[in-house]
């Protein structure tokens, strides 16, 4: 686990890293928004140790802890907001990261079970003395944090969203069972978006309805415009997963014409030469007394009538489409 | 970016074009009703110069420029109202167009990521004099804008409907991937307009509840109205839409009776001349003692034989429906 | 268009014909109820003059004249309530006609964008001087115009309900494309009816909930029975488009069971044959050295194991079940 | 019809049965509860003499007999609650029987359009001088009936439940359309339950919900328990016809593939011996120079290598898993 | 059924085990909360003899006694709340056991119809003097009941999301109907154990919502807890059901491309030999006169010209793409 705190009034900027949770106690808070930031959390004991520091219920140690069985929630504490979502990352493993956020009056503690430095653009915006963060209070902080992940909701759709331009061109040529890993693959991938982009759609709904004094009254467009960009995220998913229903179906549907084409193709080919292979057989028969076979063009002739039936039964079938 | 701005009062209408929005700074605004309108908006420095002339919140401006992820909504600031939607031309790249309407107590600015005409109609409406344009309120201007575009609604769904008429048609005779893949177009477009209608009809729904005085009691008739326009239009995509899946079902089942018919037919034809071909083969054995072969008329009692055989078998088949 | 015009109270009843709408001009309402039909209506301009007459919003006027993109619904003006909805008639073209009624204190005026008799028994239940009509009021009169609409629609559902019946013995034995299209053709159906159906139910909830003074107490009974008449119209034609599902699910395998019997019926013809050609092959080789062709009941030994090898396979498949 | 009246109070019961409504005319209901059952009602005028006596609404008699557009409901009138539910009986035609109750302060009426004991369980409970029924009011009554309809309710859902066992074996062993048709009857069955179930749950509820001095407060639980067993109902139901959906997969599954498995032997059968059959039929031809043909032990090399293809080729493909 | 009370206040624990309910008679509760746990329940008088003791209404015993129809539910009676749920094993036969609880202010009694010792957890956490229970009152002692069997639904769902990554892995594999019957026995259970999940998570809904004395203020954040965990098991339960619809798809596609695969296989080998063997049957005709049958190299020339149309054949196949 690694600690960063990033402290700032509308005067200056100051931040200090740690690397364990110990070197906390005792600390004091400055004056000014303060921004503790956890990551990799992975040892039980040190959380619990900030707990006990900031003040934190049990409950919520829990939420933060367990990051596989964990949805996205807001929960209102006497002294504290307590806000968890997931970001989505289809590079690591599982694809949903866990971040749990706590909100007070002048303080956001965020954690994160991975790393990554997801939050320096945040970071950069605060140390700029004209932007908006140096003039507003934690819950703008606490915004500007959910916004940046669902920011980046938004790159994965993107790349999701090419890669289904590129399966419904793939959907007219391949036909083997790749195909259809490939895109039962990005169909998990859109359920696991699905998941953690739903219930953070009500968390937000919840938190713009939340008559709380630790959410300032400026923040509300903000909140609306988070609202409404996180339902775009959630139909975007929704019309992914039609949009690969179709492509699915047309793979289908491509892949059954073409081998029915060929099985065609090929049983009109022994059509034709089953009935021919008869007639020569007919001339292959030892009876003492057959009188073509004496007949001395009766060879030609039979070549011409097989000639003929081959050809009449290709028009027959041509008339007929099936050709 | 294009600039044209259209002002009217019960006595008289005046228009002027602007192609910088510069020259907007300083700009007075006349007495009556004004309607900007910027069409082809891509410098995103260009709308920031207008929002900061018309007092804009920076979001909206976000909203505004951000044509890809925005969905139809409404939003209530403390000087405008902020209505966004989709306009539908299926001849363009992505079929939607972008459109943000801001409505004042006497002035409607509307921001098109795209050009086109599809106003004029309301622009020749405002200069008839006797016109209702005239006696109302810059509320009545957004209703029509947004009108004239859910009456667009209505021309692409017209057209969806006659290629579904002509598919029904198709899906009967067609078999090629060409069918499926033309359909699953339709099935895509239709998808698109359903992102645009349904919510626009949440957020007539939600202009019809408002409670602000930017929109004057005498246009809630027009609203009702436009609101049950709007829902008539989904209900018709979302009818357009089973109706394609029956399409597609019929065809599929068209499709596949026919292939079958095809592979029943040569199978029945091998089926015939298979035991045929045994029966000559027999008599192509070479064995030294074989009654039959010295027997005179035999040669004909076999092709009798084998003639019985295969009308036995058609009138089988026939018999049982096999044909 | 055709104008007919009824006026009763609990005295008398009197009718009048007309055939333009210039006649209603300078026309005076006589006391008691009186209701107006137009029937027919495709002139614009007659519809225009009797809103004029009748004081009737143009938004509405709209509505009665845009058959083909009006849903049904309810809305209360400040002197009248309009009720629009869909007659179903499945002989006819569209197979809906649109129905707009203008409910006053006093009258009722339909329009119908098509003709038909259909509200000859409410005429006659009117003329009978002890029925309910002569002692109620105008919304009475209007709501037995909406049942007798209501009560239409159950015919064409017991229609769909026998037809329903007759598909579900053809599932069993038809194969062809004919009954696929056919059964399309009632989902097709249906699926305008649901469209009909269910927003009538919504328009008779709003006009139970309506505090109109145009609806006396004395109706709500009636508007109760109406709305489980609607509900109960609605959810047959979801039931019947289950039943639609399932016998079509049922014709697909009943086809594709049959087609599957008759190819592995052939496919065994063959595969009995082709080991016996392979046999009488053998013996029609010309090798100077076969030492069974010299051999005296070498033919008939052959023949009988050919036998045994044949009923030894159909032994073979028939006790796997595959005949 | 068949009228039988139970009477009741905590003193003692008496019974009654008439024939014919008529005999009704001028009957003074005694002191206590009063049952009054009409079962297979089938003459309208004998219900509209019995509403005349008991003041029942129009409406209400409508209801009552008007059995197949019936829908469970419940409606409040001035002086008494109308209830309407379906009973099932799946021996029966339809499967359904109309119910209909009316419930006043002493008395409860109940009209059924079919015969059946289905309540000789109640009737047992009220001659039980210690029951419930002796100290309870006529909503109790009511609610027993309910009850007693729901709990058969149950008997069908269990034989449903076992049928659905069987058709599990079924499935996996049948394979002709006479299992598709079993299942169907079972799905239409459990789609009719279904009609029947959810809008009594709805109809529960309201009268749970109903502020009527018709309902005692001590009935509450009673009501509360009757709806949690209705939901238990609607929701088995729900859950049967997904289990059956996906024994009807299992069942297609498991035929096609047995089909398939069939029409692979039978291929690789003819796969083997078309090359052999060539080979004998090379040595059939008749060419004068074929060095072969006089090599004395060719004969007996050419059924050694037809044996390794055969072999061979059943190797291969065995290891390529086709066998 | 086996009777085991534990008494506990934050002076001491003490226990007790009844064989029978009997002995309960005269019992009298010693001050602290009291948990009485019945296991087993099996005979309904011991049920009524509790009921009696403790003041159980009868519909209560009714709930209690109903495993199979009973429904997750939460239910406020005068002096006690009743809440019942089911616990998941699908080591056992039906998956589902059936707990009850009653909830006083100051004793818990719970009912199973199964043993087994899914709460020793809770009894030692009882014996420790430092924790939670020993404070809080017997709300929190209900509470932390349904949370461990809530949490069991998680080790179920764990259990299930192993079972699913194998299907995955088999899915590509498998071909025969094993595959099919294990994974629908999943689907089984999962449907099992949704209608176990989601009614609990109405009724902690309901929990969380009542405003009784008998649930503390402290108990808030700990039913919001579970309500959240619920919710989670029951959407991760939905998501499965959605994975396994994915598998059962890619199982069909890889099965039918397989098989097609080889039956195109066959196909191909039998349309090679096919014209071959209408070649030599050419030759093997018995015509006087053959001009080819004599010249010396016909022999060796026919088989070139074979060898080319095979080769031929394998080429064009090549390069269609169908081998």
């Amino acid at each position: 686990m690694t600690l960063s705190i990033t402290g700032y009034d509308a005067a200056g900027v100051w931040t200090q890293n740690l690397s364990k949770s110990e070197q906390l106690t005792g600390w004091e808070k400055p004056a000014g928004i303060t921004w503790i930031q956890a990551e990799n959390i992975d040892k039980p004991e040190e959380v619990n140790r900030m707990a006990e520091i900031f003040g934190i219920h049990p409950l919520t140690v829990e939420d933060i802890l367990d990051h596989t069985h964990q949805r996205p929630k807001v929960e209102e504490f006497e002294n504290y907001l307590f806000v968890t979502f997931k970001a989505v990352n289809f590079e690591t493993d599982s694809g949903l990261s866990h971040i749990s956020m706590i909100i007070t009056g002048d303080m956001v503690l965020t954690f994160q079970d991975k790393g990554g430095n997801d939050f320096e653009t945040i970071k950069r915006r605060i140390m700029n003395k004209a932007g908006r963060h140096r003039r507003m209070g934690a819950d703008y902080l606490a915004y500007t944090i959910i916004d940046t992940v669902v920011d980046e909701y938004f790159i994965s759709i993107d790349t999701f969203g090419s890669e289904i331009e590129v399966f419904e061109d793939r959907a007219l040529t391949e036909k083997d069972e790749t195909f259809i890993k490939d895109i039962q693959g990005v169909k998990r991938k859109l359920l696991k978006m699905r998941r953690a982009v739903w219930p953070l759609r009500e968390s937000i709904f919840m938190l713009m309805r939340l008559e709380s004094n630790l959410l300032n009254n400026d923040l509300d467009p903000f909140l609306k415009d988070l609202y409404d960009h996180v339902i775009q995220a959630a139909e975007t998913v929704d019309t992914y997963r039609e949009l690969i229903a179709g492509i699915m179906e047309i793979n289908m549907t491509v892949v059954s014409n073409r081998l029915n084409q060929v099985m065609k193709v090929l049983t009109i080919i022994s059509t034709i030469f089953i009935p021919l292979t008869f007639i020569v057989g007919v001339y292959g028969m030892n009876f003492t007394f057959m009188p073509e076979l004496d007949y001395a063009p009766a060879y030609f002739i039979v070549w011409g009538v097989m000639f003929c039936i081959a050809i009449g039964m290709i028009i027959f079938f041509k008339r007929r489409k099936w050709i």
